[in-house]
């Protein structure tokens, strides 16, 4: 067994600050990430970029290719979702950010993408953990549902290993019994992770609670808990959305947040 | 089946405020309750109430009657402790909340107590929600590890059923899959509490975590979620407490606490 | 901290073996313990028990204090209940075994009872633990839904420690995020309790299960994991039972049960 | 949304039998598969293959992909792992099953391979279940450590969509607050599952409960509940296993395994 993980504190004492171009996770600002929870035409992602942009998102969210618990749901739009996000991106200049679910769409991803996401169901998909450690592309690694703090952890390094440390941690809400939220957003690890690793960590309330009233509040006590960011799902017409309906911010919702968290944000020594 | 239960808001639109003299809980001001976990000595209890009337505590927490997992840990002094709890308010003016186990206590602490705590493992002893929903005093309602949210409303419909209305709830962590934290603090339930009932809820963050180092900024964090108050551990020496030391601050510790507290709640509309 | 507690198998190496007369629990033979979750009325018990006691139960189960989660239901026949209990008794020469829910009561219930049940809600009800600890009936200790082996032990010793050694550990499910039963049983902690106690292990699937065709097969599973008995809901009409409906086995079923525990009992070498 | 599963009992009333030359899973005969966490070499292999095979076992489990916690944990022999079990196999007549983990490596397992096994990680990585559902071999399915019923059934759908209708089912533990089994062996979820679906259910006790004294009690009591199969680690010395040394069993624990469960296979009218 290794002494030090290059995750741990004890490897790097300093915390770690993923910058893209002027854009910087893990440093002083707030980060917050949004989009739909699929990318369903050109018209809506591009109409989703230009309000998030402008209500203060630095990324877009948007999956091109989706994890279903169902075959028969809709899988995503695959490579024509991703040339919809790297025209969005030409038009409004948010950066990019989404999912991969196979070793042999590292690639294509990469080439789409600015930050590649890794989702709670493939937390510890080893192979896949390999494959974008060989990435030059920051890594997104959602906690899986049940993932410990050692098992979150330990899926980051199988990334750093292989010589990938742009690594962001995402807690997006764990498997208990409650079920007045989809799943329980686990706050407490964020003191915990940031004791332990120097990693930047963001905060998935959407996909966690899963009932759109409690994002707010659940997102500005993430950044009270010290959060680095957010990742908010948005759209135009959640009702219409094509999935996660439940728990998306309609446009002025998302104005909003974006509102609230603003002094949250400052009062713990952060700006926005 | 009731239609409309006592705790509900369909019953009662406007948030309930327990009013304890001039303190108020459920207002707009943020309440913190505080001290150690068990009543040691007279010397001890004074002492340590000094301490956090002057750095801004309204209520001196500290069990006379402990419940204790294993019979041979210290189960508290019982009478005694709820003697030197009286002799300390006396002395600080600061309002008690202690903890009754057993119904044919419950006329004693009502004697001594402002509030009357049920603890966790009592959520569900509906002998005793019975006999404290017969009292006058104030009770302060914990959350069981296993409860959800309709068995936790409805330990509160038991105590307001015998016509006490004045119940405050508390989230103090439930039992999960973690053990990085002593229980998950499952600060979720605050706005899904706030939405269904129009009872005050306060947040337990020591108990919860377990962890020192965290009580800080998940205290930070159930302020933003929209919490009414806190219960803290506190101890002169923690090292020395007989009890739950390694959650519980020190005077510095709490010091810091409430000073970064204070613009949190402010950020979030309230004051401290 | 005591080195060796009073219910640990380095205390007292051989099986504890409870005799009620000529009934053993903990020994060689199978117990069942059947009837319906409440006492509803005089014929009701009467009825059940003849049938149950006809089909080899050993034990009639009914309560006549009922921990309800609203205080809008059922709260059972009290006293009442209990006469019916004994006089159910004297004409089926029954055995009863029914639940304590306030210190106050534990002179009563071990007037009728042979068996004194602390239901899951009170497991750590440390004072109800100390009163049938000084009782001289054997206790029914069931597991909280979210005990931990420590934990259910521990409370065992409570009662243990007040001069009581009879008592009978009851595995009845705990609360995961599994929802196709009500609680998950637990059928794990039978070999690890065998490990650590001395004290026989009982299982209830009824409660755990939640499920009616699911107990029969979760019967046979807890015998063959080493259960030395067995409690089940059984009533005349299910349907038109006042509570636990859903997981409440007929007659037919219950014989049914009694059949195909037959051959499993002797497959693990005890007798039924 | 589909009216009727494939994996559905509406959809297909009787159970599903697959069928490997003369070896049946999922009928009358209880199938045991045995053998060690992993391949460690040629010898290691040959030797255990040999006597798991005189004891009953029907097919030899041994990993040569090994999905690992820490990356810096033996990762398996790979491609020569696969060439060793295909030697074992010619020298014993033991059927094989081993574990898949990357899309790529999919034609790979189904060449050297009896069943292919997807394990509890990537349970709901969905590429790979497409990707086996593409292959002519039955596909052993492990559930998730925090995957509900449904979600179970769903990623057999995966599977059984793409065509490949030989799926397993294999219940291996969930994670809940326990601690003294490495993860909670849900026997609940048989019965759940032989009423929802067609297909053959197994049970791993190994993984599920991590401790080797467990298994055997658990391995009777899967049986009793009524699942069609077990798969047990067992090594010549369990101590020198490179993996999983807690929970393997030894050639005469094995032996045991095989005589304890043989009386209460015949007692649910089973065979072994």
């Amino acid at each position: 067994m290794k002494e030090k993980f290059l995750y741990s504190r004890k490897y790097k004492k300093e915390n770690t600050i993923i910058n893209l171009n002027k854009t910087k996770i893990g440093g002083k600002e707030i980060i917050v990430m949004a989009g739909p929870c699929a990318v369903e035409n050109k018209k809506q992602i591009i109409e989703i970029a230009k309000v998030v942009k402008k209500l203060g998102a630095k990324f877009l969210r948007g999956g091109a290719f989706k994890p279903r618990t169902s075959p028969y749901s809709f899988q995503g739009l695959e490579e024509e979702g991703l040339r919809y996000l790297a025209e969005t991106k030409q038009k409004t200049n948010l950066k990019i950010v989404t999912e991969v679910m196979d070793t042999k769409d590292v690639k294509l991803i990469e080439k789409y993408s600015d930050i590649i996401q890794i989702g709670a169901r493939n937390m510890q998909n080893f192979s896949l953990l390999k494959a974008v450690g060989k990435s030059y592309k920051p890594v997104l690694l959602k906690r899986g549902l049940s993932a410990t703090l050692k098992e979150f952890l330990m899926s980051a390094e199988y990334i750093m290993k292989e010589g990938n440390h742009k690594v962001i941690l995402c807690e997006r809400g764990i498997r208990t019994f409650c079920t007045y939220t989809r799943n329980t957003l686990d706050l407490n690890i964020i003191p915990a992770l940031k004791k332990e690793t120097h990693l930047p960590v963001i905060v998935d309330p959407s996909h966690a609670v899963g009932v759109r009233d409690y994002v707010i509040p659940m997102s500005k006590a993430a950044i009270a808990a010290g959060a680095d960011g957010l990742i908010i799902e948005v759209h135009k017409n959640p009702e219409k959305s094509v999935s996660d309906k439940d728990q998306t911010l309609n446009f002025s919702q998302f104005q909003q947040l974006m509102k609230e968290i603003k002094p949250v944000a400052k009062a713990v020594g952060k700006i926005l």
